[in-house]
């Protein structure tokens, strides 16, 4: 399960949004064996676009990862920071590609 | 140096251009060192919009990549396949982040 997350925050909020974001995805890729990636970056010319190339092993390991506290932390701390919020399901062209 | 490359691609030949870009990114990723990984995806409910996350161990490494066979035969290839490219310089969030 291969997702982009695109979202626009409140830049006032960036720095904040940005901490929680990063203590959440490195609970998950490190308490989650079926998260394997949660890739995020800012652009450097619109730093409050950010995009998250999500992979998850299955369905089952994405609904888990809804219901961690790391998660849900991140879920309610953010709400007022997220302008917008797009997920994309995606199909990736290279099943099984690594980042060396 | 890590870019999201955000493509839109002829529907007409979609298929032929994912062809090309599928051996690009395996050659690119088996021959190049300094090319990390490009992470290649399709968005479900709009096939012909293709991210790239492109991950270069330095501008150097991409350059080089620039300037290689199966980089220009991708290039050359798909010219006219393309109907628009976006190349967003980023920042990521965890730096050093892999895929499991």
């Amino acid at each position: 399960m291969v997702r982009l997350a695109k979202l626009v925050i409140d830049p006032t909020q960036l720095e904040s949004y940005k901490a929680i974001l990063k203590e959440e995805i490195e609970a998950s890729v490190r308490i989650e064996p079926g998260v394997l990636t949660l890739y995020a970056v800012s652009e450097k010319e619109k730093p409050s676009h950010i995009t998250i190339l999500e992979i998850y092993a299955n369905t089952d390991a994405y609904k888990s990862h809804l219901q961690t506290p790391h998660f849900i932390k991140y879920k309610t701390g953010t709400k007022d920071m997220v302008k917008s919020l797009e997920l994309a399901e995606t199909v990736p062209l290279v099943p099984g590609m690594k980042i060396k």
